[in-house]
């Protein structure tokens, strides 16, 4: 049985929270929250102890520690508590600096303790069942990847200004789809973007919309697509198209109804958002953290692919002020 | 070259026309109408001559006419075609009395001559496509068939009068269709109906929304819905349960957009009416009835056929006066 | 906040328990079942005592209980529970026996108790969000409803025999969709049905495949199609036809995934059975019922209900054996 | 009533023989060829005159030509044909030099004659319902434009080595599309491609796999990715993000049967390649180009969109070659 601690108290973290209760391999024993009152509340509703972060690293009965704090906070907590003899599942993105995910990685990879990054979609069953069937060669050899991954709507400009800009904070998700379908890093990245959608985003810094294309040594290629804004909802999709033939994740819709009438044939929309769409992928990814800690075996989502997405994220932001393609190796010193 | 009169200058006739020019096989060379004005009109317009039916029928270089007239001269038609030893194709039903359709049958039978009954929809691509499906084993045996067949519109009262009634104008399209799929006649006819679409429908001694259900005696069951009104288009579909699986032809639209908005997702409507979506048909039946001619194979949609058709709605008129379940053999003398 | 008694330990009442734990209104307090040991079990599992049913019963500080025990148990349970003063969830169906079940609800109507009856599907998202359109008017008037309720594999045949047959045991959940989409309860019943899929299921006196129409007073019609067998999974669907357009509910894929080879476009299959399929349905129920008891107001499907859906399936398994339809009013005395 | 010439008789000219002569409003009256058996075989089938080149364009009794020859032959065809007077539809590209054919637009242009350039997928059923959405602002403003256009087979190297490239020889449809979806020129272009289909096609000096994107003065973003092999058949879809939604059209399948087995649910494949799915397309192209040629109104697709649209392409070799974005206004001189 895992003894959890879970850092951070937020939205997030409730959701983690659900995960790690309900699985049988692992019990909830404490949280901590910056906001004290946050911990307790999630405490008294899961049935466990409120205390301090410090605490929680300090204390050896617990085994694993879950980071859902605020992305500044991750790179030191991955230290201490791997350095504190923890197994680590941390969210995304493991920092914002390129250069201190590296460090956090050397130091991390130093005390031997296993740290999988939250990189929830690949646990979503859409996409995992994409690449089982990849994978089993269904479609023969894969050759040009295409994602496409809209909000459903743009956040407050607050949240903008803090976020590390859409590539380090949305796009990254994306960046690590691709390293997962493809297998490979690429070569080269080629981002293109505006602020089209809300030109507040664009006055505050950052971007809405993109295009990034990655091209890998092998010839292969990959588009990925991002905007701030698919009013119809969160649109989550994936497709590769192989020597054998196409795969496609398609957008789970909230119900199955279809309506036809003098307007035409109507479904429902896109499950909202992220929490709508990628409820099951959280579950799952708990379960696999839960079996790599419990088999000994290697964690699904390593420290590695943290940085390495990192590493597109921080490509990306060059390519797009610079106007041309640069190359991984270059941002990867 | 099979040289083809063309019996009937009506909207029906014109589509029959093009298919006639169109195929290598067969040449358009006379056409008649009742009123010698649509003749002249058609004739114009396909090269032809208009000419009167008698003369048509008496012309011993006509190889084979096809009666797309008003259904009280089909029985004489083809009669008096097949005795001037002309194949013929004759538009749907073959009669509205099921007993002149049996002496119809009976006298066009001891000419020898081929005599086809216009079911197109045996050559729609998406329920031929189904037939083979089924025929390769593709569900295994055959066990439950559905029929879903929705006109957009009722007809004008004044055509319900003339119409013989649901049964023999509309479903007897749906019932050779289970023919043609189960491959067998049912042994009873359910009938239930009634007609709530429109009130004067019901004036009129017509139902506008009903449901048969076939059985067979190896114990499958069909199950036919109709209604003369469905406001999204014309409702075309069949699926067959079989012991591997199922098969379903749905469905064709308008057109492929999908329009995303927060309204929901938005496909077009089905086509329209018969003309758009069964107008590949027509060209399959008629390449078929040519080459049936041609190579002296028999013709896929048999006199027997038609027959069989037209005794099922009876049985089925039967059945809904009666209020319970009538055997196809008890109105079959 | 709610206070539970789960009677039953099957693999229903597991499902039944994660809703009643899961609620933040509700809180399980005790378990019974006939085999002491999974009680034990289950209880362990959800943190609550193994008792007797006898005792739960008789627990004044226990607000409800939900009845996941055999069929022929549901009326004797619901008499004594809402006569300790208890209200009651109880699955379907209320009892095999019509005039056993008709006793019970005057019994249990007399103590003035709420008892809802576990018609599931009527919380399904895809189900409850048709009749939410349908109620909206987003097509107008119903007029003919079909509905396709077919199970991956057939039971066992020794299930089949204690099972009550299939009007009873499976399309008894068909009949209450009708009721509930239609508002109304049907005027006749027409039942056609075979052994077409395994013989053995004939010779135990049942049937596997069976299509039942239902007429109305005000001229609708309703189709139910039930088959043992779809091996390509748990194929649950509903369509309704209106004056204004078409409502229907499709199937639930298990993931989204689409593939594109030379064999054609392949999506995946159905969820395989009830409990994949449903499973959101469960605690969707089980929150109506909460929220029922905790205002007041009326249960969402009621024992009357119950009775009803019992009553057609008694009218369907008469207009078998007799070959004709049978008025709803001549079951219920 | 139209007079039409027909230049080149080859496999498209067959496809425009058939669309000129079932216009109500057009006659086709001679066919020229490089090869005469091939003008006079197509002249025997559809009733008209072989002749030479020469001679149709010095007929001042024939109003207009369709110039079906090949790509080498365009400008000199059209300077010639609009200097005698003529109205002319050329099939795509103008040439594969964008200088010869920016002489080409001079020169035509002097003789104020109308030349409409065959980008016939403007006119496909599902791309010009996407078109007619956007334009009634059902997506409000568009911002990210995808066009996926895969043929089912790579030509042969024979082919490759005299077609210009793939960016001028295929994509040149796709870059014409997001012109007419746009309704404006891109500022640049970046290109992305290998020869990872096949490895002979890149030994010819091609690629078969490519990315292109283009950005536009306004913010906007366009992704066109492109692939010599999609063995499932001719994949052809596009799909713009708006303020308002999203449109898509999807690919039209060879019919609409779906068959459910053990192993998933499949559907038919998209129609095999450019003849099958955009046969409409021609018809309604010269429908369009008779309209514009008779009411004297502009033609909807004008030389302008082909030097446009080949612009583009020299733009993406450009790119491609030195791996970095293009300006187009660079390559317009």
């Amino acid at each position: 049985m895992l003894k959890v601690g879970l850092l951070g108290a937020g939205r997030i973290a409730g959701v983690h929270a659900t995960a790690i209760s309900s699985h049988p391999g692992s019990q909830l024993v404490a949280v901590s929250d910056f906001i004290p009152e946050n911990a307790d509340k999630l405490a008294r509703q899961y049935g466990c102890e409120a205390r301090s972060t410090d605490d929680i690293i300090a204390d050896e009965s617990i085994n694993a520690v879950l980071v859902a704090t605020s992305t500044d906070t991750h790179s030191d907590l991955i230290e201490s508590a791997t350095a504190a003899g923890k197994a680590v599942l941390c969210e995304k993105p493991v920092d914002l600096s390129l250069e201190r995910a590296q460090t956090c990685l050397e130091l991390a990879s130093q005390t031997g303790k296993p740290v999988m990054v939250g990189f929830n979609r690949r646990f979503d069953p859409n996409f995992s069942a994409l690449k089982m069937a990849l994978d089993a060669g269904e479609i023969g050899k894969s050759e040009l990847l295409s994602i496409t991954s809209f909000d459903p709507a743009p956040p407050p400009i607050s949240y903008i200004k803090v976020s590390g800009g859409l590539f380090r904070d949305m796009m990254i998700h994306d960046f690590d789809m691709a390293n997962y379908l493809m297998g490979a890093a690429p070569e080269s990245v080629s981002a293109f973007g505006s602020s089209i959608v809300e030109p507040e985003i664009g006055e505050a810094g950052d971007i809405d919309t993109a295009v990034v294309t990655l091209t890998y040594s092998d010839g292969r290629i990959a588009v990925i697509k991002n905007s701030r804004r698919a009013v119809y909802g969160y649109d989550q999709r994936v497709e590769l198209l192989g020597s054998k033939g196409l795969l496609q994740a398609q957008n789970m819709l909230e119900n199955t109804v279809v309506k036809s009438t003098t307007m035409g044939v109507t479904s429902a929309k896109p499950t909202y958002f992220f929490l709508e769409r990628y409820m099951p992928s959280y579950a799952n990814e708990w379960a696999a953290f839960v079996e790599a800690i419990s088999s000994g075996g290697p964690v699904p989502v390593t420290l590695e692919d943290g940085v390495q997405a990192l590493a597109m994220a921080e490509a990306a932001v060059q390519s797009l002020a610079q106007g041309h393609p640069v190359k991984l190796c270059k941002v990867l010193v």
